[in-house]
């Protein structure tokens, strides 16, 4: 595996550092600069992150984005008359190329950074910052990468990603783990009140041996998600993510696009114990069924807490709240139900947050133990490749 | 003209007061209800603001919302049990209306305000507040009653509502005055720095004998337009608003609604001193070219002002900005010009706002006089019946 560069270090690398002076289509800019502004620095702390640096070289545009934390690179078809580099800031140059009819768009670096755009009978000159400045990112490793295909990783990452915690301090559970093996591969994310696990079979990942775990921060798996719902790269590999990584680094190719990303450290919890075994309780119900009482009796349950009773009876679901300053609210669900009677709480979220992640639709059972035990959500249909749980701590109510 | 109550006094009318218990049609109740949330109080510093008063008689529920500024009064047909009246937190009650699947919906009025509401196997207990907290609304006048189209009026508020101060110490220009005659009517609103007129001739307004001037407050202006846009009340008034007035208060009657607003009190200020008489250099561009060239070169106007500055010359207007943080950019438009010269600055988005009040089509006309003088914009159609004119402040640039 090669030593990439730390994205942290900065200076220049071989590319080209000339008066850069090109003509692209604006169509083509358009879609890369969209691809690459989401992982733009938002806050203006280091005056260069909110820059796109531009380096032309031959027939090509490369821009790079970065927040340190990230970057992506990506690259369109260019007439390059200079090869050059520039940094253009990055919100600006987004905006304004979205204004711009579509057509051909030249860019030239000028004197003091400054860096001209002219398009028919527009003519901008925007303030740059030096090439130099601008943090030299990792580059792909050039051996060792595994290829993902694209509707699988889209999956695991839709299903998982809504548990991972949005509390800073939770370090390692910022992030869902990747978990690759030769014929299969998992995601599981938690924010240690409720666990998403996803496991497809028949995979077949060449280049993974035994057991493979990496933690993937959630903005990663964010910028993913988005790289893949609007790949329209036009290239063979288009149906396969290549990922690596090295001591600091993971990389992404979608595409022609790199996306990388720090490394998060320490250790992910040891899911597997926290999987319930004897949840003998079942009731399966319609998914819309489900949402619709949920989003009604949720409206009524503590506002803190998000706090329902699922109250289990001779074939009907009862789901109920009640809160001092609104009222009280049920709905109840007939289903075929022959167990003991059951009472236990839920956060009414995080019950909808999984039925979102199926899409709402079909039918899902739900499994409990009793009311002091974890509860689990599965969704209700016949694909055996693709095993998908959920595991929901209960509330006191 | 009837002295209809203040919408600040409190109390009892001869309306009904016992145990409301009603059923209504999921659909037709929604309806209703979204016409009327939007007038009630959003702050929470008089909880019965934050309540619909429900009162139903015969075979109808009536609805009410006020904010003390405004007033909504609507109905929808009811099967009712027993007539009586209640009131129910008004942005949870319709949170839940929308969440319940069309059908028939029950509701009545129990001990201590509360108020239950059944669906299906839905159940559900609200805490309400008593009806003698409600405030009383003024009735609409007896007499005395204007009727303007539909469309008129929905077209005058588009074309002046977005020119009407935001700093709410210029009481008098929060809102925009309509002048009546019998054949004719026109809307203007100005912030001091652009001033919006439009005017309707060939029309018929029985009852109105000389000028009719009333100031409109914006927020009334807003309902109106909702209002108008979502009539959608299958009765022969629908394509005609009522409107009178009082001495304290205006009404609209919309279909079966009543709106009632506040009047603003203090003097309009004398729009027609303002009206450029000697604008004699003009130019004729498209609205789309105009838009396009105005939205990208204000991407680089300072960001306080917003100035960007129009230079006429032999067959040419030049819009251009510049701002030491981000740079300069210029958008040249070809079109016939004669006359001497021109620079003259103006705020970039107050020249936007034209542009999409007048649907972003067609073609405008700016008419200038000198560098120091106002610029008048107009739609260049041949519209005879309705002259719309938007009149701006220049900028020193």
């Amino acid at each position: 595996m090669s030593t990439a560069a730390s994205p942290l270090s900065s200076g220049t690398s071989a590319a080209p550092t000339g008066n850069l002076e090109i003509t692209v289509s604006r169509s083509e800019l358009l879609r890369e600069l969209t691809a690459a502004q989401s992982v733009v620095e938002r806050k203006t702390t280091i005056p260069i992150l909110s820059n796109f640096l531009f380096e032309a070289d031959e027939d090509r545009l490369t821009i790079t984005a970065t927040d340190l934390d990230q970057s992506l690179r990506t690259s369109c078809a260019a007439k390059v008359k200079k090869p050059g580099a520039c940094t253009i800031p990055a919100r600006k140059l987004y905006d304004y190329i979205k204004l711009l009819p579509d057509g051909e768009i030249s860019i030239k670096l000028m004197d003091n950074h400054w860096v001209q755009i002219r398009a028919g009978r527009s003519n901008t000159k925007m303030v740059g910052m030096a090439r130099a400045n601008f943090p030299q990112v990792a580059e792909f490793p050039t051996t060792g990468s595994i290829k993902i295909a694209v509707p699988a990783l889209r999956s695991m990452i839709a299903k998982t990603i809504f548990s991972i915690s949005s509390e800073e301090s939770r370090y390692t559970l910022n992030g869902a783990l990747l978990v690759l093996k030769a014929e299969s591969m998992a995601m599981v994310a938690t924010d240690g009140h409720r666990l998403a696990h996803i496991e497809r079979l028949g995979e077949n990942l060449a280049g993974v041996s035994g057991e493979k775990k990496t933690l993937i921060p959630r903005k990663a798996l964010g910028e993913l998600s988005s790289l893949l719902a609007n790949s329209n790269a036009a290239t063979e590999e288009e149906d396969y993510v290549e990922f690596a990584d090295d001591d600091t680094t993971l990389f992404f190719r979608i595409g022609g696009r790199v996306l990388t990303s720090r490394k998060l450290t320490g250790q992910f919890p040891n899911y597997e114990a926290v999987l319930p075994r004897d949840n003998n309780k079942f009731v399966i119900v319609r998914s819309e069924d489900l949402m619709g009482a949920l989003q009604r009796v949720a409206q009524f349950a503590d506002e803190r807490s998000g706090a329902v009773k699922i109250r289990l009876e001779q074939n009907e679901l009862r789901i109920s709240s009640s809160s001092t300053d609104s009222g009280e609210s049920e709905d109840i669900i007939e289903t075929p139900y022959n167990y003991d009677p059951l009472v236990v709480g839920f956060n009414s979220q995080y019950l909808i947050d999984f039925l979102k992640a199926i899409g709402n639709t079909g039918e899902v059972r739900l499994e409990f133990k009793d009311a002091q035990s974890a509860g689990q959500m599965r969704p209700e249909d016949s694909n055996e490749d693709q095993k998908y749980r959920y595991i929901l701590m209960p509330m006191r109510i």
